[in-house]
């Protein structure tokens, strides 16, 4: 099956936005043993869109077209295919319902202009919109030369908070049963965080090498302060393939892995704090609310987060968290007595079983020789002890924010990974 | 002039990197007056490549292709392109000398096969690479069907760090001089927060018809808690048209607009709170933080920002911001009194001019017939009164909390710009 993506918007042409559609949509072909052939974005004037239609309509089976479904003037993607393709609009009164629906759950008034959303070609399907008004729409296309089967086009809205849930529910399963793969296809990916790429890669490579000669293919995803590890395969050993390597993936890396497929690091500590009734406490500096922000992302959080505190100023370390003004003076802000005295201030002030605490360096300026932008100091009060780790982060400031909060929650989620207690970090 | 950027690499079609060259790219040449028609995104496979050049040669008078240029096996772009053109590659022996060099400096051994790179197609200029090995090429191209000036066009190195100094020192003068604009080209946009697409277009689409008729062409982009407005024009009325349609757009949005061009909400938070030399603390319950990190991405934040408390649990409401017991008790957690000492709390607590404070149901439970998940309270304690306001916002969890994020920024945003003190909210 040949697969072509377009983008529509001139927002995308003007270097206004981030094409992250292009990145979601490939990777979820490819997890699912697709791969997309070409990608085209072009802005929202018709010819273009016309053209990049039609040329798409010459070699690809599956088309793909995101953006333009929206209410105002430069929404024209549904009226030009439309046209494109000889379907004339009507209105479809199911989606005239979804949307009064939708401004009357919200209590607001619905503006004339969104009934143009309700305007389908003959033939389409609709795909409702869970998290907004313009519907997705789904057609049938004819074979196209060469092929043997039908084609089918998608139009998908530009958000990607209505693209990606519409994607996974409804064009996925009929692209699925569309075009089925012909032979198996397995894809699993491990998510690792400590170690950089080639780290990753020397400590498994050989000892994965037998099966790589079998026709396993290994791929690293690098991110900050995470590398991810796909494992794919193709034929009728694919699952065995796939199962032997990360087996012998997880022997090596030990618990560097933290999770599998989609799984967050936050996602792991949250269930790991609420599997062990446990409950945490942040005492944040230089990540600014950051791991709190994270941790509360994750449904269920409020049964575990007891309170985050971000103490950017020394005024507050010391009133919230009790931190000493001598131990600031003495050492500075930024260093382990100060990071432990927050770790055990919030623990304290909040009854909570383990705290965190941050403080560093953020930049870009605040560094010095001593202690350079990157600087960071980490710690973790448990009920036995508190633990310290210093690291250097010399990335630039939302890098270095993500980064560190990386390593704090890694902090607590090797603490509270049974097997792993002893071995987590250097105890202080 | 008609402008195509091919990307090359099957990381992107497998959807394992961003492809930030697009944006990046696009925008610089927006910025200096040109639009991109179209970008392509194909694997580094030899049909896919040289169709898609093949391709953009028929209607493009400039070409950019990006990636494949390097020294491992599935770099093949330079080859693909000089078979395509029927311009032979040799090696040329300054590029040679320029890797050597590369390797000396950093005193390691020159790799053999990264001579590779010194193959270069026939009549093709060489960009030296600043930053690498792999040299960028130009390559002049007989004029398109229907062109009456040859095209052009250019190969550049993947890696960003590598391409961006490229493209501005090399591709662009030769771009300006070898296309000139034939006429001015102005592009202008306003952010706004608090009125969703529709909405804005409802103010601002009428009042602007007559310039729209005129030649300015309108944008709407919208993203969760926010809408750009992009004003654009070409020919020698565009300054005065953008201007005019700002000035006009401005009138009738009102406080609406909160910046322009790339500021965000937080940073004119800052920014406005630096300028008048006054503090805020933040007091965050369903947002969990977010509001925190947002204002902490921006540099300087540490000397407005006195302390963020993150208090999920009533304990912590009670403890470290002062909520009185009978107040939770009588009204929930979530609700207006609650909100209103929180806000005075974090201030009383923490000396500062400001604190804001949010109180909500992120959901996906939490929620009940009165007040169903996505209903917000958020306050602003001043030294003079305490504002409230109730919104309800029915996302999932992370839009959620990233529109509550922007309506507490934009209520303290409100406070902050003078000539809008008294319309800001509805005092309480």
């Amino acid at each position: 099956v040949n697969i072509e993506i377009i983008n529509t918007g001139s927002e995308l042409m003007l270097g206004r936005v981030l094409n992250s559609h292009q990145q979601w949509l490939c990777r979820q072909f490819a997890d699912h043993g697709y791969t997309v052939n070409r990608q085209v974005a072009v802005d929202d004037s018709g010819p273009a869109i016309q053209q990049a239609v039609r040329e798409a309509m010459a070699h690809a089976d599956l088309i793909l077209v995101t953006g333009g479904l929206g209410a105002t003037s430069d929404d024209r993607t549904r009226q030009l295919i439309a046209q494109l393709l000889g379907r004339p609009l009507q209105e479809d009164s199911s989606v005239v319902t979804h949307i009064e629906q939708f401004f009357a759950r919200r209590q607001r008034a619905m503006p004339l202009s969104t009934r143009v959303q309700a305007q389908v070609p003959g033939g389409a399907i609709v795909l409702m919109n869970a998290f907004g008004t313009a519907p997705g729409l789904m057609l049938d296309l004819p074979p196209r030369a060469g092929a043997n089967r039908p084609g089918l086009l998608a139009m998908l809205p530009g958000p990607p908070r209505e693209l990606r849930p519409m994607f996974a529910s409804r064009v996925l399963p009929r692209v699925l049963n569309q075009f089925p793969r012909t032979e198996p296809f397995v894809c699993h990916t491990l998510r690792t965080t400590g170690l950089g790429e080639s780290q990753v890669e020397e400590k498994i490579a050989e000892p994965l090498r037998a099966l790589t000669e079998g026709g396993l293919e290994l791929g690293y995803c690098a991110r900050p302060g995470e590398v991810d590890v796909r494992f794919t395969a193709r034929g009728a050993n694919a699952q065995r393939l796939v199962d032997e390597a990360q087996r012998l993936a997880r022997e090596r890396l030990g618990d560097v892995v933290f999770g599998a497929e989609e799984e967050l690091l936050e996602a792991v500590v949250v269930r790991l704090l609420a599997e062990h009734k446990q409950t945490v406490a942040l005492a944040e500096s230089c990540t600014g609310g950051l791991i709190a922000h994270r941790l509360t992302n994750v449904p269920g959080a409020s049964a575990v987060l007891l309170a985050g505190l971000v103490t950017y100023s020394n005024e507050a370390k010391q009133k919230f968290l009790g931190v000493r003004p001598e131990t600031l003076a003495a050492h500075g802000a930024v260093s382990e007595p100060v990071a432990r005295e927050m770790a055990e201030g919030a623990r304290a002030h909040t009854g909570a079983d383990f705290a965190v605490a941050v403080t560093g360096i953020a930049g870009p300026s605040g560094g010095s020789a001593e202690k350079p932008v990157g600087t960071v100091f980490l710690a973790l009060s448990t009920p036995t002890q508190t633990l310290a780790l210093k690291q250097f982060n010399p990335w630039e400031r939302e890098t270095f924010k993500y980064v560190t909060s990386q390593q704090a929650l890694n902090l607590l989620r090797r603490r509270l990974t049974p097997s792993e207690r002893q071995s987590a970090v250097s105890a202080g």
